[in-house]
C-alpha cells in the first residue's frame, strides 16, 4: 500500500498557515482524548480479530458522525517504514501507532482516521486516541471542535468510564477526562537570556510538563517546547485546560519580556544572531535537521521581533515539518542517506526560502540601504 | 594635516583590480630595492637636520624621473595615527614608516613620494625604500618597473654602493642587490588538504621564508601569504627573482592540485564551506577582521572553483583593504572601537557584496534552480 496524502486537504497540516492567535511564538495548540470501546480488551490484550473489529467499529461511527465527514482511513499496518514515519513528522500519528520502535512494524488494524480538521488513531494505546490541531494559540476553539465531535461518535459507540474514575484507559495516567492538551509554543527569548530553567521549573509545581517537538521522550530542539498538563484526573476538562490556558498566557508574556530585553541590551548580538542564521539557510549546501532547527529558530525570532519582515511564518512552519528525513525521502522517492539527505535538506531549505523571497516583492532581506 | 589618497589615482591600489596573471591566486607581486644616499648617516643615526635633507634631496630626484610624474609627498610625521594607519592597511608604507609601534608616532622626515605606481619611502630604515605593487604574478614585470625607476633616480642621487658587498643597507641582511620580491598567495587548498605545513617546510630549504598579510611579523590569517626570498646577497637580481618565481610557479601548481583533489573528493563539503562563507558576509550584522578575512578565503577559493560565478575578485580584493580598522574609520571619519567597529564592517561588506551582485546583473547566486 502506498500512501497518498493528497487525499487530504492540505496534506493534512492546515495548522502550518500560521493563522491562529499569537502565531509567532505558539505554532500550535493540540488536544486530545483517550477513549477506549467498552468491553473490548485494551488494546495491548486484543487479539488480531478484536483490533479488526475495534477499527470496523470506530471507522463505522466516525465515518457517521458530521465532523469527519470525507474522512480516510489509513492502515498503518499496511505502509512501509518511511510512510509511517511520514506520518509521523507531520504529526498526524504518534510514534506508537507508527510502530517506530516496535519489532515487526505497526500493531495489526493501527489507522488514522482523518479529514484533514479531526483526526482518530486507532489501535493506539487505547482504541481511540481523537485529536485536533489547531494553528496558533487556539485551546477553547481546539476543545470546543474536539468535544463536539467526541459527544457526536459517543452517541454511536459506547466508551469505557466508570462513574467514579471517569474514562477508562490503558494507562492509568490517562483515565478520568482523558484529555490532554498541548501547545507547541517557541521561547529563544527565555533560552537566550538563560531565564528558561526557571520558567520550565515553574511550570512542574503548576503540574505542568514540557517536551520537545515529538511528545513524549522527544528532545527539545530549537528552542520548540510542547507544554501541557500532565493530570487528567480528579479535574474538569474545562479546569484543566483553563488553567494550562492561563499558563501559558504567562508563559508567552515571559518569552515577549525576554525578546524586549534582548533587543534592548544586546540588539546587535540578536540581529546578528539573525540574520546570520538566515543567510547560511539561503546558502548552505548541506544542513543536519538539528543544525536547521536551530536556525529556523533564530531566523522566526527575527520575525517575531520584527528584524526579518518580509518571510512569513507559514514558510518557516513549513520548513519545520518538510525538511525531516521521511518527508525528504517522500520528495525524492526513495530513501536518503548521508551525505544526500543533508544536501537535499539545504536544496528544499533554499528553494522554500527563495520562493517565500520571490512570493513578497521586495528587495533582498539582506540589503537594507544604509551607508 | 589631513590625508587625502585621492590625489593618487585608484586611492594607491590599482593592483586591487585583479588585472594581472594568476589573479585569483596571486593577488599581488611587490618588489622592493633598499637604497641609502652616499655620506649621509643611516637614517636610525641620523639628526632631524640630516632627516630633513635627505628627504629634500629624494624628493627632488624622484620629481625629476619621469616614472614619478605627479608624485604626490605624504610626510608621515604629519599625520594622525589613524591616517598613518590606514596608509599601512593600504600597503602603502610599512609599520616602520608609520611608526605606529614607535613612541611618539612617525621619524622626522618619514615620507611617502608616490605617484600610484612607484612609492619610495623616505628614511624608513634605509633612506630609500623603493617599492613596486602589481596585480597577479608579474614578477618580471614589477622588476623591471622597479629597474628602470632605480635606474633613473641613480642618475640624480649617489646611492652608497661597495665594489664588493653592493648596495650598502642599514640591516646587513639586505645588502647587496637591496632587493626583496614577495607574492602574495592565497593556498585554501593546500590548507585545507593540511598539505600546507610539508610545503611551507620545502619553502624554507630552497631559502624562501612566508609571512602574514603584512609581512614581517604579521600572522597568516584567511590562508593568503607573503612569499619572498630570504637572501639579497651574493646573487644577482635576476637570479633572485628568477628562482621566487620558479618556486612560486611550483607552489600554485600544488594549490591547484589540491583543489582538484578537493574538488573530487568532497565536493558537497567545498561548496558548503564555499556558500555558508558567503551567506555569512551576506548577512552577518557583526564580523571581526579575522573573521572577515576566513570568509573571505572560502568565498575566494569558490570563484577559483567555479562555485561562484558572479562575483569579481576586485570586489573581493577592495575587501581585504577596506575592512581594516583605519579604513572602516575614515569611511566613518571618526575613530570606531567595539561593538562599532565589526558593525561597520558587516555592513561594509554587505553593502559591496550587493553592489558586485547587482553589478553582475544575473539571479542571485544562491538560488540555484534544481528542483
Amino acid at each position: 500500500m502506498t500512501l497518498d496524502l493528497s487525499l487530504l486537504p492540505d496534506g493534512g497540516v492546515s495548522w502550518l498557515d500560521a493563522s491562529g492567535p499569537e502565531e509567532d511564538i505558539v505554532l500550535s495548540t493540540r488536544v486530545r482524548l483517550a477513549r477506549n470501546l467498552q468491553g473490548r480488551a485494551f488494546t495491548i490484550r486484543a487479539s488480531a480479530h478484536d483490533l479488526d473489529a475495534i477499527l470496523e467499529c470506530v471507522a463505522e461511527a466516525g465515518r457517521a458522525t458530521p465532523q469527519l465527514r470525507g474522512v480516510v482511513v489509513f492502515r498503518l499496518d499496511g505502509l512501509d517504514r518511511l510512510d509511517r514515519q511520514l506520518l509521523h513528522e507531520r504529526h498526524l500519528v504518534s510514534k506508537e501507532l507508527a510502530g517506530l520502535e516496535r519489532e515487526g512494524g505497526a500493531r495489526h488494524a493501527a489507522a488514522l482516521l482523518t479529514n484533514g480538521d479531526i483526526g482518530v488513531m486507532v489501535n493506539e494505546e487505547d482504541h481511540l486516541r481523537i485529536q485536533v490541531l489547531r494553528s496558533g494559540f487556539a485551546i477553547p476553539e481546539a476543545y470546543a471542535q474536539i468535544a463536539q465531535f467526541d459527544g457526536d461518535i459517543g452517541d454511536r459507540v459506547s466508551f469505557a468510564f466508570h462513574p467514579e474514575f471517569g474514562y477508562l484507559t490503558s494507562c492509568p495516567t490517562n483515565a478520568g477526562t482523558g484529555l490532554r492538551a498541548s501547545v507547541l509554543i517557541h521561547l529563544p527569548g527565555l533560552v537566550l537570556t538563560k531565564e528558561i530553567a526557571k520558567v520550565l521549573q515553574g511550570l512542574a509545581q503548576v503540574g505542568l510538563t514540557f517536551r520537545g517537538l515529538y511528545g513524549e521522550g522527544s528532545e527539545v530542539v530549537g528552542n520548540f517546547f510542547q507544554l501541557s498538563n500532565q493530570t487528567t484526573l480528579g479535574k474538569s476538562e474545562e479546569e484543566l485546560l483553563d488553567h494550562l490556558g492561563k499558563i501559558v498566557r504567562q508563559v508567552i508574556g515571559y518569552e515577549q519580556q525576554a525578546r524586549d530585553k534582548l533587543q534592548r541590551n544586546a540588539p546587535t548580538v540578536i540581529a546578528d544572531k539573525v540574520w546570520r542564521a538566515y543567510g547560511l539557510l539561503r546558502y548552505a549546501r548541506s544542513l543536519s535537521f538539528e543544525e536547521t532547527m536551530n536556525l529556523l529558530s533564530a531566523v522566526r525570532l527575527g520575525v517575531g521581533v520584527n528584524l526579518i519582515t518580509d518571510l512569513s511564518v507559514y514558510t518557516l512552519n513549513k520548513l519545520l515539518i518538510f525538511t525531516q528525513p521521511a518527508h525528504l525521502a517522500a520528495r525524492a522517492d526513495r530513501p536518503l542517506g548521508d551525505p544526500e539527505l543533508p544536501t537535499m535538506r539545504a536544496s528544499y531549505v533554499r528553494r522554500a526560502l527563495d520562493e517565500d523571497a520571490a512570493r513578497q516583492q521586495k528587495p533582498e532581506p539582506g540589503t537594507d540601504q544604509q551607508p
